[in-house]
């Protein structure tokens, strides 16, 4: 893009006052409607240092009230961003509907300046490219303005603007070691930089080259481009948009009709195995720890099926200080404002620790999908972004383990009656709780349908034969040391 | 694609029959919904010989109305279609609003087959993938529904079927050379088909792969897949999309009010070089035809200012078996019913011929434009969307001339004074050329921004000063020579 791009004429001072003064306004009268609408807006400002990012997000925000923006210098990732996955610290900072998020260099400054310094091969920077790709088709795909700017500017000119700071004492600390590389290795830069760009030139979130010579024309240029692709979101409401279709090895999994439920443990076994497993499993659990593995275990599964019993077998193993556990509930408005998926990127672990999710993203596709809370194009869309989702930890390198706690409708009346019936227990048991028993069917059916689609060859789905809950401990205690005893090569 | 797709599950017989009931109906309903809306729908359907395409269009096309779709089967090109762009016969066959196009094979077909016989290299499969996804996204961009299947089949299937079809008389004929080679080099070719897929799996025409080794199931998956298709582009009526930013070179170009129209040829002068002029093109028009050169030369400028005596001096050089005069008016009907761009694909020249065009697919950010003929979106798209066609047409070998005849506001008054006040030129004006001179100040600018954008290297405007008509026919003769002796290296 760069090779071939030929820079818009730049207008004459008055014609850029003029048109800088109209862009300004403009922008003032559509942050309006962005926040009326509910359309998130995220920003993306690259390009070659010193060509003037920083200064022209500056500019730009003055025109936005200040409640309605974040702006968020990137710089190299922290020890703690180090032990997420590369999108984690991209994705956390996502802008709420109806705001913009300003972001001074991103993904693209961190793959591209990992390309320069020989720290992605080929087969590295492939996959890079795929989750970049995918992270922004699923922003554009659930409703967000994603506009990436690469501010441009040539050799001499770099090294003008490098001389002129360095001269100052003053200015000379805002130069950086790579800002002088970048202009003694210019050619190189511009290859990478170049190839990166026409990678990720999508229609649904292009590129926009901005001649960065001059300030002024800088800004209007960023000014005019963002006004006119809000305009085109603004036009674009409650966008349905293709459904890809899944790429990703599938495993063959049962329907929940055709799960046996009668499998039991009796309780002398049941005593020796808990505590032979758990002892296992906490052996495990240090050795992930220095290997520094990142667990992911999901629990999803009908009400009263034992899941929080469950849950603590597996933690009454681990060393506090390693794991910690999520409990899912509907989403804050902070949550709903934003990405389905934001409040789960948010919540993964660091390396080496374990994270228990109680109730997970599948809300997405069983009480969204059911309640009517996401349209049907929505939770359709969502089987494919959930294993786009779990094959970025994978990558990662985490083990992923999913749990579905599974029990037959008579059981689950029986559980009910008996918490009902039973004063210390009442509390487990809501008037939500038998309004979701009565859409039994419809659950079962998203349930199918969300196993079969899934239950990726990298995170599968368990099924745990829940009627003897004690069954269901031994099982799921067993999955995650087999999954752990495989990772560390056990 | 193909190496990590997992096959959804068969349905059983009974399941299967439902469902193919349910769908069947379902499509017979969205047709309805499809005219009323005006979508068009572009099927392509790919994959490995004998996987059943041809036979389940068959099957597919009996629950639409014969009135609302075509069916294409795509064998290789024609002489005559080898001598247009490699894309003309795919754009010449997307439909009207309102129906269906199913192509029995397509552009994936003829890649991937030019990649396996050798006739394309790297560079070659690179510029074909850059035309495919811009022509696919040309359509998408514009409201069309492009649906893209690829019939799967492995090894051994293949060559069962194969043998089934060879051990009888009255179907071996059926078995190309090309299905037998395929299945010789099958995993070559599933790398190839591969890679196409990957390269070509873009989010707004995504490929779907069918499990094509049973017919019912595969014509199960095309119908409800193409459902959700529609079901999607349906809610998305009147979308905007965003403007992608000019790739191509551009040259830099006065504005209009910058030209001195005082320039003029005496009489004598004129037609010394006339003669000369005329004569030279003659020669080239021959040595045009014998190598094949096919020549675009597209007319605007204002009403009046003398485009068709300009055409007239230009073809009178020419030899009529070897050229043609377009003159574009307003679409008809089955013209508005497509993509803007396609009476104009369809009125391409073939290789050796010249095409001249009086008016242009520049009515697009003209008088479309000006009159609201279009959205916004729309022609502030079509800048882009034009300089794409014609990076297609030279890629293909062709010479493009654009001339932009120019007057100034007097001169057009004088003239259609002139043309009003004599009786035999009475013809030449009307109420809505009067109408389109009181816009005169909307277009200028309409003109001078889609000079600016149009401008590539590779196809600029000429400006022609056309207040004295016969300085402007001998400079048109000029650069047409200029340009063809370019290309002929002489």
């Amino acid at each position: 893009m760069l090779k071939n791009h030929v820079e818009q004429e730049r207008p004459g001072e008055e014609e850029l006052g003029r048109r800088l003064e109209e862009a300004r306004k403009r922008l003032g009268a559509l942050q309006m409607q962005i926040k009326e609408h509910g359309l998130p807006v995220l920003v993306l400002m690259e390009g070659w240092g010193t060509a003037g990012k920083g200064s022209t997000i500056g500019k730009i925000i003055r025109n936005i009230d200040p409640r309605f923006f974040k702006v968020a210098t990137m710089a190299a990732p922290t020890e703690e961003e180090l032990r997420k996955p590369f999108l984690y610290r991209y994705f956390a900072r996502i802008p709420e509907a109806g705001k913009f998020t300003f972001l001074d260099s991103g993904w693209m400054d961190e793959i591209t300046g990992d390309v320069l310094q020989g720290k992605l091969d080929d087969k590295g920077y492939a996959s890079r490219i795929d989750s970049v790709k995918r992270f922004e088709r699923q922003l554009t795909d659930n409703g967000y303005l994603v506009m990436k700017f690469f501010f441009h500017i040539d050799e001499k000119e770099q090294r003008k603007r490098l001389d002129a700071l360095l001269v100052n004492k003053d200015t000379s600390w805002r130069v950086s070691d790579s800002d002088r590389w970048q202009n003694k290795h210019y050619d190189k830069c511009l290859k990478v930089f170049d190839r990166y760009l026409d990678d990720t030139n999508v229609s649904t979130a292009p590129w926009y080259i901005v001649d960065a010579h001059s300030r002024k024309w800088a800004q209007l240029q960023v000014l005019e481009m963002l006004c006119q692709g809000i305009d085109v979101a603004l036009q674009n409401k409650s966008l349905a948009v293709p459904l890809l279709q899944n790429t990703f090895p599938l495993e063959k999994m049962p329907k929940l009709g055709e799960i046996a439920l009668d499998k039991t443990i009796e309780e002398a076994e049941y005593q020796e195995e808990l505590d032979k497993l758990q002892k296992r499993l906490g052996e495990l659990h240090n050795r992930l720890y220095r290997k520094r593995v990142p667990v992911i275990i999901a629990y999803e599964g009908w009400d009263a099926a034992g899941k929080g019993g469950n849950i603590k077998r597996i933690t009454g193993a681990l060393d506090p200080r390693g794991f910690e556990v999520h409990p899912i509930a509907s989403p804050e408005p902070h949550e709903k404002a934003r990405h389905y998926l934001w409040r789960f990127w948010t919540r993964l672990p660091k390396t080496g620790h374990i994270a228990v999710f109680d109730r997970t993203w599948y809300g997405r596709v069983m009480v969204e999908r059911i309640e009517g809370f996401c349209s049907t194009n929505d939770w359709q869309r969502a089987y494919n972004e959930i294993n786009e989702f779990e094959k970025e930890l994978v990558d990662w390198g985490a083990v992923v383990i999913k749990f579905w706690v599974h029990i037959d409708k008579d059981t689950q009346l029986e559980r009910f009656n008996e918490r009902q019936n039973t004063p210390e227990k009442q509390w487990k048991i809501t008037d939500e709780d038998w309004r979701n028993r009565e859409k039994w069917d419809a659950y079962e059916s998203a349930v199918n349908e969300m196993i079969q689609k899934t239950s990726t060859t990298y995170a599968p789905w368990h099924i745990l034969e829940s009627v003897d809950k004690k069954y269901a401990r031994i099982k799921a205690l067993k999955i995650v040391i087999r999954e752990l005893e495989k990772v560390l090569g056990e």
